[in-house]
């Protein structure tokens, strides 16, 4: 793990790290010492570590918790080099879909491959992170939609560390095996009107968790307008299953 | 508008009252006065004005949001005279039900049935609180689930002066037409493994609601078992939308 920036503002301390190749943003109160909760942060297609949902989120689980968060680029997305194979297949699903095909699986299947890589990836940046002494091994949640609840789903389902996880915006097509794997609370998000995932694909993702707590949040509106008071219900979220 | 008994206890007054014959309930701050947000709340089949969920909230919005609460008893509850009409197509509807008929329509059906009552009783107690110089002519939220759902959803399409409604563990079977007159902003609670009301009629009700907000929360766990964190939910929701 190679720290590349340390920058502060509001009491908010930002490392900029790469970690085997994949370039990574911590985020912890400034003059942070000791052991806290620490939440990973997956974000959405076509985004990256630092996009603006992500940023606007980890500054108030760090301000407000005192928790550390911690985001990387998926793959294909940021700081990352573009990746061949990814491309082709983004092409030809265009393709498909073009066509005449349902999204949903096609999508669905892509986030699975994609997964294959980023699993992996990011147990890896919880053993690196939760080797810091301002981060330590504390409890860890999850917080991502859409690609990140792609890729959120099977990463939560194969990582004992993390207890409790936002997830949304995203369907059962691929991932309806990996939710039935994961026993931790969830909290999940569906937007009413989403244009890219059809209703029924949502409700049957949440449906398929096998946790005991679990809460669906539904509001009226289209896949990016999750409404601004779902960010205060997941900073209360995290704060019960982790603080 | 006859009080028959005041009472106080950690800061909140309650009043009792009966208004042409309906026995009902007032809590305040104590010592209020002055205009103030109002929510009346419907209580569920079976109970009654002060059944312990009604006062477990109640007492929330007084204390933390210093609105005022009112809620009366439903016809056939409570203080109420037993009703023979009801009384008989209930002893009916069970007897369908054992020969095999669905549940939820003759629910609703007769929900609907004891809505042509409640809702012009409602409105006149809310004519009749609001006169009241420590509650006043302030916005106005509805509160209700189960048969509070039902009764309240007749209610809150009739009755203009409901600014904002927290609704659930109801299906779209009687009140889907009413429920598309809705507009205010709604929150509406589903248990996921409701053994009452079947999941498709709970999420076909949302669904009707022409709320441009409209949110709804499901959770976990049977009909009686909605978590002890969605009433801090409504608290929220009202703050905002009445506060």
């Amino acid at each position: 793990m190679r720290f590349t920036s340390e920058t502060s503002f509001d009491g908010i301390s930002e490392q900029l790290f790469t970690l085997d190749g994949v370039p990574g943003v911590l985020w912890t109160p400034e003059g942070a010492a000791g052991t806290r909760p620490l939440v990973l942060m997956g974000h959405g297609g076509g985004q990256h570590k630092k996009a603006p949902g992500i940023l606007a989120r980890a500054h108030r689980l760090v301000a407000e918790c005192d928790f550390a968060v911690v985001a990387v680029d998926v793959p294909g997305h940021g700081d990352r080099p573009k990746n061949e194979e990814y491309d082709r297949i983004a092409t030809e699903n265009q393709a498909r879909v073009a066509a005449g095909e349902e999204p949903a699986p096609l999508i669905a299947g892509f986030q699975a491959l994609v997964a294959r890589r980023t699993v992996p990836e990011w147990r890896t940046v919880l053993d690196a992170v939760q080797r810091l002494g301002h981060v330590g091994a504390g409890p860890v949640g999850y917080w991502g939609v859409s690609l990140g609840c792609g890729l959120g789903v099977p990463f939560v389902a194969a990582e004992p560390r993390v207890r409790a996880a936002v997830l949304g915006l995203g369907g059962a097509s691929a991932s309806a095996e990996d939710a039935a794997r994961i026993t931790v609370p969830v909290e999940f998000l569906v937007q009413w009107d989403d244009e890219r995932v059809p209703r029924a694909q949502s409700l049957a993702l949440f449906d398929a968790f096998a946790s005991a707590e679990k809460t669906l949040h539904a509001n009226s509106g289209k896949h990016g307008d999750i409404p601004a008071f779902e960010l205060d219900s997941m900073l209360r979220f995290f704060a019960r299953h982790l603080g």
